[in-house]
C-alpha cells in the first residue's frame, strides 16, 4: 500500500511545536486507552515493519519504543550506528533512505544534527517519529510528561510547571514548553546563565530556584557538567548547591506538588538520591507512561 | 496481573546455593521434557515480555537465553549497557527499575558488582534470572552442567567431579559446587595457589593435577592469564604445562570419564585443541543442553 | 528434523563461482515471486531459527537479511562479535559451532578471514549463507545486482557491465564477475594499478575509464582511500578526478545506461553527489531488490 506524501506527514511526529492541541489530546486519549487494556498485546500493527534508527545512543528510549511496538504486534528492526559506519562516512540520510528502500512502514529516529530531521521528513516517503533530535524536540518524552501531569492533576490548564536545569541543550524542555503552552499551563524556567536559551525567554520567564519551587510540577533536567566546566558549575557539588533539588528544597514544595525528571538521573547532582523514589516523585511513573504514549504514537504512524 | 513479592522470589533464580535439591531436580526434569519436544516452538510464554539485561558482555549466553525464550513464544528485548551509559553515570539499579517500569514480566541479568543482584531482587517486583554475577554464581551454567552429567551417568550421587582452573574468579565453579554437593557428588578443586579461593576449601579439597584427573568429570575452567601475570602463570605455555588438560593428561583419564568446559575455551591453554571435540568431550553438548535448561528456567520465572 | 550433509551443502550459499547458471536463475525467479507478493509476510519459515552472525560490521546488510527473514516468519537472532570476544580469543569457528549447538536452522555469516567460510561449511551441519567473506565473495549482493540488471534490460546475455574501483579488495566485483560470465555478459574492470587484482585479468580486461563508460551498466565500487595513500590516490579529490563517476563523465554515458553501486557511497569520491539519486541511478532500487533476493536465498536455505 502506498500512502500519499501528505498522509505520511500527518502520520509523522517530528515535534509538538507544529501540531495542534487537538492532535496532542487525541494521542493522550489513545494512550489512556492502551493503558487501560488488560491484554498485553494487540494485533493492531501485525505485519507492519518499523525500524528504530538510533544515530545517538539511547538504549532506554529505544527499549520503550520497542516495547510499545511489540505490544502492538509490529515487526521491529533495530539499527544503531556503530563507530565503523561513521568511519565509512555513511551519512544519516543515506542510511534512512536505505532502510526505507528495504520496505519499512515507519521509522523511529534519534539523531544529533539540528535541522536534519525536517529535511529527512521532506525526502522520505514513510512516517518518521522523532525520538530526540539535537536540542530541538523530543516529542514522545513531552507527551508522556503531559500524560503524567494530566493523570495527577486532571487537567493542564493553569498548571504551574517549572523546568530546572540545562535549558539550553534540552529538547525535553522545548517540547514540554510548546505543548504545555497550547494547553494554557504556566511554564517557568530556572537555569544558570550559561544554561539559558535566550530565544526561549519570550515564551517562559527565567526565575530563581526559590521562585521555581513554587509550582505544581517541578521538572528537573539531567545536567552534563562536562559541557559547562566553569564558575559555579565547576563541580557537581556546586551545581547541586545552587540548582539541585536537594532534600531541603524538596521540603519547601507545596503539598500537592510532584517531582519529574526525564531520566536517567544524576543522583545527588540535579536531584538528591533520596528524592528519586519519594512520594512526590513521578519519575518511574513517567517511564511506565512512556509505553502507552508510544503505542498511541506508533499506531498513529503505522496503522493501516 | 500482579504477582505477590513472595511469588516473585520463588520464580527468580539468583543462585543454586539457596535453593533446594528438589527445586533443582524439578528444573532438570522440565528441561528433559523440553529437550524431548519435537516441535521447536511452544506458546507457553506467548504475550510475555522478557528483558535480557547484560551489563557485562556475553553474546553467547545472551544468545542461549534468547533462543530459549523465543522457543517458548516470549517477546524478547535485549539491553546491553553501552559505554555511553556508563559515561552518563546511569546506574544498574536505575536501569533495571526503568525496564521494570516499562512492563517487562521478567529480567535476565548479567552484571559484575558482587552483591548487587541480591539487592536488586529485593527491590524490583519482577522475577530475575541470574546470567552470571561477578564471581558469585552462574546458576543456569551449573544447571546445564548437572543436566549433562546426569545424561551421561544417570545420577549425580557419588559422582567424582574435578574442577580445574581459576576457582577464585569462577562463578561457574561456585554454582557447580553448591549444586553438586546437594546431590551427594564429590567435588575436588585444582588450581595454582593464586587462583584458589580459600573460603571454599572447607567445601571441597584442593588437589594436585594428577589427583584431579582421577574423576568421572573433569571440568576445565577458562583462564584469563592477564589477571595472573606472575610465576608459573606468566605465560599460556607455562599454564598449559602445569594445569592444562593436555593430550598426555587426557590419555590418563579413566575410560568412562568425560571432559567439560563452560566455554569459550582457550585452545592450547587450559585444554589442548585436539581435545575440544574429542570423544570424551561434552563441550558442545553442554551448549546444546543450555537451551532446554533455560527454557525450564524461563518458564518457571514467567509462566502465568 | 535432521538434514543430510549433502542437502545442507545444497542449501548453503557460499559463493556464485561454484553454483550453476540454472541455480542462479532459480533464485532470481523466486525473488521475482516474492517481490510480486502483496502480503508483506508469509509463514514459509515459521518456527525456523536463523542466526545472523556478523564478525565484520554491517548493520545495513544485516538489516536487509533480517527484513527478509522476518517477512518469511522466521525467528531471528543477531550475533555481532564485540571487541570483548576478540580479547577473549574466542574463535569464529567456536562461535559458529556454539550457535549451531544451540539449535539454529541456518546461519548468515559475514567475516574477514579468507578461506575460513569454506572450512566452516565443511564442519557445521546447518546451511550457511555468505553475507560477505574477505575479498572473496558476496553472493547475495551480486544476485541483487543481476536481478536489478535483468529488471532493466530483460536479459543478461550480451550485457556490457563495467566495474570501476577497488577491484583488488572487492568481493562484490568477484561475485558479479563469476555470475555475469555464466550468463554471457561482458565484464570490464577499471581500476588504478594498485587496485587491480592480477589473477582476475584472464577473466575480464582492465580498461581505461573512458572505455569503461561505454557500457550498459556502470557499477562503481566504494573506495577506502586509507588503504591506498600513495600517488594519484593520495586524496579523495585526486581519486575522483581520475576514477570517479563525475557529472561530466555521467553525461557521456549511453542513453539507456544505468549506474549501480553496492553502497554505502562516498559522495563526491567515487560518485558525484548529484548522481546518486539521478534518473540513471539504480542505487536505491538495488537496496529494495536485496530483500526479495534474500527471501529467496533464506527460503532455499531453510524451508522444510
Amino acid at each position: 500500500m502506498t500512502i500519499s506524501m501528505s498522509a505520511v506527514k500527518e502520520r509523522s511526529l517530528l515535534g509538538l511545536k507544529e501540531i495542534s492541541r487537538e492532535e496532542i489530546s487525541s494521542i493522550l486519549d489513545r494512550a489512556a486507552y492502551w493503558e487501560s487494556q488488560k491484554e498485553k498485546m494487540s494485533p493492531v500493527l501485525k505485519n507492519r515493519f518499523v525500524a528504530n534508527m538510533f544515530f545517538e545512543n539511547s538504549t532506554r528510549t529505544r527499549f520503550s519504543f520497542e516495547m510499545a511496538q511489540k505490544r502492538l504486534g509490529a515487526q521491529v528492526l533495530n539499527f544503531a550506528a556503530a563507530a565503523s559506519s561513521v568511519e565509512k562516512g555513511e551519512s544519516i540520510y543515506d542510511t534512512v533512505r536505505t532502510l526505507e528502500s528495504m520496505g519499512i512502514d515507519a521509522g523511529v529516529i534519534r539523531l544529533k544534527p539540528i535541522g536534519l530531521l525536517a529535511e529527512l521528513a521532506e525526502k522520505v516517503s514513510v512516517p518518521l517519529v522523532n525520538a530526540g533530535d539535537g536540542n530541538n524536540e523530543h516529542p514522545t518524552q513531552a507527551l508522556l510528561d503531559l500524560y503524567t501531569m494530566k493523570q495527577q492533576f486532571g487537567e493542564l490548564k493553569g498548571l504551574r510547571v517549572s523546568i530546572i536545569g540545562d535549558i539550553l541543550h534540552s529538547r525535553v524542555a522545548r517540547s514540554n514548553l510548546w505543548a504545555l503552552k497550547k494547553f494554557g499551563a504556566h511554564v517557568k524556567f530556572c537555569a544558570p546563565p550559561s544554561m539559558q536559551a535566550p530565544e526561549l525567554a519570550e515564551h517562559a520567564p527565567y526565575v530563581s530556584i526559590e521562585e521555581a519551587l513554587k509550582a505544581d510540577v517541578v521538572m528537573m533536567l539531567r545536567v552534563q557538567l562536562e559541557r559547562h566546566a566553569v564558575g559555579v558549575l565547576k563541580s557537581a557539588e556546586q551545581y547541586r548547591l545552587h540548582y539541585g533539588l536537594t532534600e531541603e528544597r524538596a521540603a519547601q514544595l507545596e503539598p500537592g506538588a510532584i517531582i519529574m525528571h526525564p531520566a536517567p538521573v544524576n543522583r545527588n547532582v540535579e536531584i538528591d538520591d533520596s528524592l528519586v523514589e519519594s512520594d512526590k516523585s513521578r519519575i518511574f511513573t513517567q517511564m511506565s507512561n512512556g509505553v502507552p504514549i508510544r503505542m498511541a504514537v506508533m499506531e498513529r504512524a503505522m496503522k493501516l
